[in-house]
């Protein structure tokens, strides 16, 4: 009697019931205006776990010592954006339902939107902490308020003033640095002042939406993303901002935005998985008790 | 003083006033489910156009002597079906308006539908000849009636029962192969049927849109493409096909599904450019007074 | 509650307890002597398997009508081929004895061995019908006997002479081309013979083992494979060669040799999933009673 | 005492001195307009020769049982035209003198007139065959006389009227098929006419100079290749024309314009071998007393 | 009325009667000896522009507030350098002589030469900064003394001794550099030094031509060149020389050696629009009384 | 009289008599569990290495200088590790009983034993200095104990413990991070303590074999690998560390993991060649009087 094949990241095989954190996977990229394929980044990511290692010699950690449930990915239907978002917000809202953190692996950045939005509908004095290379700060792109331009300026919609912190920016329209300046916490370039922030989250221990834009990372160290963009930060930054802001108090995460079709050597997906893996260790690490 | 830096596809360079044919085009594909990158068929197409020669040894005729214009790419909203298919229905209407042959370059097969409600508007009494790998016959996909899998179904919805005139259609599911047995002329694996289909349209000289989905052509053909389906038709059947079906009173067409980001060879792109020529000269030629 | 995440080709979920066909994929390519890459196969042919449609126009039947399980990928040792034979021996041993047919996919051809050695421990009468572009009947590879040049060399060793029936053969050195002269039933180029060949197995009744080597395809149409060879059959000669030869009694198959990082394009993986569509379909078509 | 590393095509290692037949390669492709790669074409046949074998199961013979010796690829001087050419005929002049005959890699088809100069300066009564997509026939292009699309009309200089024979023919400019009808002996899309021509060959014992551009072969079979021309000649058709062509009085031969950057499955590179295997057999069994 | 279709780079459409400065493209690659595709480069920029933004939070000023025209690529004549030198010195003296800045895009670094030439001709006082990996000072390259790998020796055949600096030079032989001590001002690996001689430049006000290899760039961050060449500067580090330099008194200027073939990621040319982005606004904004 | 066609790596064309170091290739990359393509590293190398000069302005010295050999890659047997093993230990024991040191191009990682086989043999106080992402310090991988992955393992088997130390480690399971911690000299992530140890082995003049696995540097740098690994080393840094260490007693060394198929630009190859290079002449320069 043969078992089914079941694909899962590797390492992350527990039950649902016993799971802290569940994966899933949102494959939608509609609105990518530049070059699309980030719709095959959760699968990529899922597949491609198996050249990697479950142990991280960085937090001296095993993934196979965590309780992680992975999903799979939704079927969601393409050129329908806020059909898409609602599967994605209903996901979410049943994890969370549950007493899990989700886990949301894109696919381009709107999908964020649908996650959010269970997510502070639990948690309203939600804050987001983003890492991107792009402010997505757009009232709408092209006639389209459902962009992934946009997605920020969404969540801004939901959560108001103050309480999107942007970190490695480097890319937007003057508009939308002159809305950042007024509205949300944008910082250019890099991770500076991301220690005193997270210090702060931990202080008042309000919950916190982690969202990485992939493409934060430099083109040399992420080449496979739609819009890759001159300037960003190396790997081993990225890590050490991951390890700091998983100290504050977070409730949900997503990591999006890689392109596997992009990806001509595989070093992208790798660097994905290695980064989800690292991503997974801290948020066991750091809430214990949860 | 140095002019503007103007790009047409080789040898479309007419002034729009006295052009018979006026190219556009769709660079749209949110709704493409499989493999994404037709978006980027029109540029490429006029771009590598520079690639082949303006006379054919086939037709023994030149581009050069052609009256046509080459408008450039619509600027279409990412993720927004239906208000692309808006710009695309608006662009052709008012080239029908002054007179002109639309020749519509996409972008995704949805596209298509756009060209149609424009010129269905205008010849209501309008066949279609569809040369494709795939049926495009279901009323819906994952829910959305707005889709390349859904094209034709929804050009049956403008023009009833007996007006779609299929070819080469060797995929889809039960369900469209059963609809099309009731409702369209479909013919399966290859162009059977066309010689005797093209007397009749010329004996009854009913106004014509032809629409090509290139996947028409076997992948070995044509590998550049979003869904390859085995076992398709050679450049010189639908070279010939092209030759054949021109002799009908077309009063529009369109020419899709070329994704050059799939097309690692440039030998689809190469394909696409000759068959457009080809095209663009069957027209002319066939329709001396117009 | 959600469910695993659960990978089968396309339609091929029945249960195992009333399966009649069983998948199981040999991602193993350790003796390829020159374009490694046929280990991707097959779980780059359940992969991209969502491209296609679970009904053949063809056939006019549907993979949704058949009982078949995907058993998923045996996790094969690099570099110990038979360790790995014995595996594959093993899985196939265990299907054979269940009552059901393995269908197994390479890989590269040396795993053919392993699901002969259980077939013919089983059915000592056992012919076998082999299409690809090589004769594989060397007796060593540079030292190796445990070969893809080899494998048929070795299931001769098993078999004797008579029994071997190769089509489309077109490369080889001269040793392996007098060896078939004397030992196999060798068909040069492409399927000439086959049709008689099948009346005589239907007649006889002999149980048969099909094992395709993708490479039988010309290059253009199939070139993601290691040793591609130019001069071969089209998919739709391969098609009418499946539907022929499953009209006799196979009692196993197996279809090898797709290399997914060498099919730059995506068009062999999409022709791999029809060809083993078509082929699960003739033989569930062909055998209504097992 | 380990000796040095000599790299050949494959079975082309006899001594200089014994050998009936002399590869050189001519790395060059500076006046490729459209996409260059043809300079690395010679390198590559050579090295991915390993992958095929060195008898023929088309002609029943052994590339071991032959006396050729390769020498190598020329050092050229890019952008130097005239220098390139210089080189490659003081080198293919060399070869004849030594009573053997020059076989040139190319490059790009512009490296033809060099050999011609050679061959010519021998034998003044010099008919030329050409397999090409392309007539090569302009009197210059953008301003150059030596540049690939020249490089017919330039062996017409030499030759004169009716000692070019053309075949496969499917591109050029209007003048060029109008120089044609006026000079050379010019078939259009295939090998129609080649029977014919070559008893007459026979039957006069002319010397005969045989050039072979790859890209007469369809995109299907032979992509990688700087101006891939849709609706070309099959595999098989080459070869057939190849032997053919071979019974005449050949004295001098080139194949050329592959590209093994465009090359991305390396399926074209592969056929290029075997097409130098099968054209190197077939001169050497057609003229068993040379 | 439908307009023609005119592609510039992004934000780069003032009319050219009131443009500063003047792009033009010289798409020449002919001499490159390693691998060629820099002839793609231009158009690349110009067409993949459009996924970058015109606003540069770097420099906090926008494209669209500088007058820029862009007139497209010459069409220059493949194989014959010197003819497209003259070409490319009209061009360049054409804009000089309307009081604009040329601005060059290449193309292999050859055709800095034709540019040099013309502003040369204008400024006899004319000192050229000089970003590359290679030190380009080859008196000849295979007897060519009209090739990349000589093109500042040629220009210092213009200007003499003391004129040219050169920065991040980390190839050569062993002559250029012998050669470099005594006749130029070269600055091995990365740019020391740039900050004292942009002092000196400014203080003098002397003329300078500034010509940007990009393979001065670390291939991580631009594999998508010619000849890479491990060791080189960081993006970050090269829009700081950018900015640095530029305050000195800018007559004409150059990017090159972007060979989009080679760019499998499209970073490449990502990170060249945005290079070009940044050379743009700090022209600009360094030289507002021009 | 033409001569032969040699190939070696540019400026390695000493006499085998003359020569203190002797290049030879290990084509074998059958144990490689993730990505294959390993084999065809040494000849990329070699084939690749004239796109680099023979001088380097780090050392300024220049190959030309040196007496070294290339006596190009050994024919391994694909699927048979020991076999393979055998002939580089005897390759390796060949070069070593002339009194040069061997330098061999792999190749996956494995090949590195059958080296340190001969060299131990013939220096039993031999150390090891290696540099690699992966630790490789399994026993078994998969039930193979020779695989990549053990590679250092079974070093460790021959040397016994204290006598190999790792740099840049940065992958690996738990398992093999605490034998480390008992047996070996483990330095995590980066070079730090190479200097120290580098006195002490210039202090004590123990013979000592340096591997060096390509994958140490960052897969920004080098992405051409198996498995790449974020977060390594740059060029600049290897190539300090290089030479750093090459001033201890080095009397063998190799280099490995570069897979040319997974270098779809480029880069990696030819920044393999440079650090091949770099080693070659830092061993010549660090060893006088050998």
């Amino acid at each position: 009697m043969l078992p089914r094949n079941v694909e899962n990241f590797i390492g992350c095989d527990s039950a649902y019931r016993t799971a802290q954190i569940v994966l899933f996977g949102a494959p939608y990229d509609s609105t990518t205006s530049y070059r699309p394929g980030a719709r095959f980044g959760p699968a990529a990511i899922r597949h491609e776990s198996y050249g990697i290692e479950t142990y991280s010699p960085y937090q001296n950690t095993d993934l196979t010592d965590c309780e992680i449930f992975d999903s799979g990915d939704l079927e969601l239907c393409f050129g329908s954006s806020e059909s898409a978002l609602v599967d994605i917000e209903s996901r979410a809202a049943e994890i969370l339902r549950d007493g899990k953190l989700p886990l949301l692996l894109g696919g381009e950045h709107l999908v964020t939107l649908g996650s959010v939005r269970a997510v502070a509908a639990r948690y309203p004095e939600l804050h987001i902490v983003h890492f991107d290379a792009h402010a997505d700060l757009r009232d709408d792109y092209l006639g389209a308020q459902l962009s992934h331009a946009c997605v920020l300026r969404r969540c801004h919609d939901i959560l108001g003033d103050g309480r999107i912190h942007q970190f490695c920016i480097r890319s937007g329209d003057r508009e939308e640095f002159e809305f950042a300046a007024r509205h949300t916490d944008l910082h250019k370039f890099d991770f500076t002042g991301l220690a005193e922030l997270t210090q702060w989250l931990c202080e008042t221990k309000v919950p916190v939406y982690l969202t990485i834009d992939l493409d934060c990372l430099d083109p040399s160290a992420f080449p496979g993303t739609g819009t890759p963009e001159a300037g960003g930060v190396s790997f081993l930054q990225l890590l050490d901002a991951i390890r700091t802001v998983t100290r504050a108090n977070i409730v949900g995460a997503d990591l999006n935005e890689l392109a596997p079709t992009l990806d001509t050597t595989g070093v992208s997906t790798a660097t994905a998985c290695k980064t989800l893996r690292e991503l997974l260790l801290a948020l066991v690490h750091n809430r214990p008790h949860v």
